[in-house]
């Protein structure tokens, strides 16, 4: 698939990015959206959050510091995402660590249209309805379980699931791509999988019409710069201050050298 | 105008600036403040933000990621702060976007007084009533207009307006000053009007006898400390730290070499 | 005292730190855990508070953006951190500030039982109804008095007491110890008061039976790594990812060759 083609048309579109995100890494959900050239807006009113999430592209849900007025407006802007047909992805962080976390995602993929699931290997394994040994995601076995679970979930909810780790997977139910870009010091610094999200919302913006295309080519941008941000030398707190540098100067000669998407080899569902 | 005489007051006086602000750029807000050798405190309960302000030297409000309530607490410390003659500088972050911003900004700025109004073209015209050509904000008629509207709200309002651009337009509706100073990253990075907005707020508790000069020598200094980390080698990411360390820095020779603080030409009101 | 096996202790243990903490440095908090290989978590909603403190290792409450519902969360958190006897760690930022920080400080205190306090010199002398002259926090004479104010305060709240500052104190009423690293500029950085509090949790989760000797380990470490920082080249606003770098590198040698870990001499209750 073309990466720096999709990263060049969220360069050309600048999709505006409606965030309900969470309180801890809400500046770099916004910084690096910013930094690939789109425009984020953080808005979670309920008074407001109708009016804003119909002006933007994409609309980016994150519960990692919920409650549950919070979800309210959460509710209320995906709605109103859903009337526009705007992508929506949702990061379901945090889920499988209280009832709070898992009831509020389920309201949200019960009572609105979610385009894009996006979480770690437990996280998505517990709105699955699955058990899977998290702490062996590196391995070959599990890794064609994650595979399968996410293509389960993708179809159940008929929407794109993407799983982070060492091998991100996207899978729609019927195709999957998976990403091997990335660095291991990501593990090390807090908001790398919330600004995953902001990422995949912000291609999902701009390529509304391939949503499984724009989530792996988000990843794959995004974790390129990470590598390059290594590469000049980040340690795990000046990591995301290289990482928005390198985002910001990505080229299609970088990207085309680097790039890791593949096609998954076919799974059972 | 004499800047840097502004920034020495700013150290001496170290006033303690109160901000009711948003919950995306609380930090950088706060930085900002403290680089220049200000105390910077946030403090949002409705319960305690009068006993807050009146401590204060100066009121920050921005509502970027406003909700009624908050705008409750944000009147409340206005409030307080007018009592005791507290310089107010209001960010009208977003105005136009949605009817909730634009309800709340009135609330404000008919329910108190409001000593600065801070905010870019687009916002700042909302605000005066006006409709305004923001993409064409850098071309010389439309700056004029700019120059016209500010002094306009700023008569209107009996306050100073702040048009941040290319070029900053600071008006008390007589007398207008404008600085050239600044950096085109600076559009790349999130957060950079609402610290403006902060520094305001520092200089103005340092100099509350010239609001409109304390203006235009707080965006300068900063401005400058801008200019001075980009040649640093800044990129959109590693920006804000290299900012605040440049802003540490600054002294005289500095910016009366780098300063650029012009007073307006006559504009029609 | 053996500062490195204190830090082994945590990289071994990898405690999850469950946060209440203010928004203004939400984030540093967070990643300061992180960079010293422990799970931070941030939430907050009363309706699930008790659960996520029943799973950490550490409960931290931070006061600095506090509201009277957030203060309800709290003592929700804190009484399930007693129920299952996890340290608690009370950063009492800016107590003394305003009557509801004072209310709601005594509050915590009197409801819940915090492991222990922390504070700047100002904040703890507040909390123990004493006086103390805080801009003459390093002469010697006041220096003794903080040294048996914070004694006082342990053993009228049968708890560990941290007070900060150049030389930092940490008192169970019976034992002392001061740590005297760190460096000056951190006075420029806001968050260090916030992540010496997170640091403080960190260490208390993973050597739970010695919570004086872990918040001094915790404190020696963290500003050790800020030395190693300065060293290295930061300004206020390059600070702090510097020295999340230095916590990440932090090693038996560098600990062993810098500690300025000390038993006080003894003061008169």
């Amino acid at each position: 698939m073309n990466v720096y083609s999709c990263l060049e048309q969220v360069r050309e579109k600048q999709p505006l990015v409606h965030h309900l995100t969470n309180w801890v890494t809400i500046f770099d959900c916004a910084q690096v959206v910013k930094s690939f050239g789109a425009s984020p807006v953080m808005a979670h009113a309920i008074e407001e959050v109708a009016d804003m999430a119909s002006l933007a592209s994409a609309l980016v849900l994150n519960i990692g510091t919920l409650t549950p007025e919070f979800i309210d407006s959460m509710k209320k802007a995906a709605l109103a995402a859903n009337a526009k047909s705007i992508p929506i992805v949702l990061d379901v962080c945090g889920a499988g660590a209280t009832k709070l976390r898992d009831d509020m995602c389920f309201k949200l993929l019960n009572e609105t249209r979610i385009s894009i699931i996006k979480g770690n290997a437990s996280e998505i394994a517990r709105i699955a309805g699955e058990q899977v040994n998290t702490k062996g995601v590196d391995s070959g076995e599990v890794e064609s379980d994650l595979k399968s679970i996410a293509a389960k979930l993708a179809e159940a909810r008929e929407c794109v699931v993407v799983v982070t780790g060492k091998e991100d997977i996207i899978s729609d139910g019927v195709n999957c791509l998976s990403v091997k870009n990335g660095h291991e010091v990501m593990g090390r610094v807090v908001g790398t999988g919330c600004m995953a999200a902001s990422v995949i919302g912000t291609f999902a913006g701009a390529v509304p019409g391939n949503l499984i295309e724009a989530a792996a080519a988000g990843l794959c941008c995004f974790e390129v710069a990470a590598e390059l941000a290594v590469k000049n030398g980040a340690g795990p707190g000046t990591f995301t201050g290289k990482l928005f540098d390198e985002v910001y100067l990505l080229d299609k000669a970088k990207i085309e050298a680097m790039q890791k998407v593949e096609k998954c080899a076919a799974t059972t569902l």
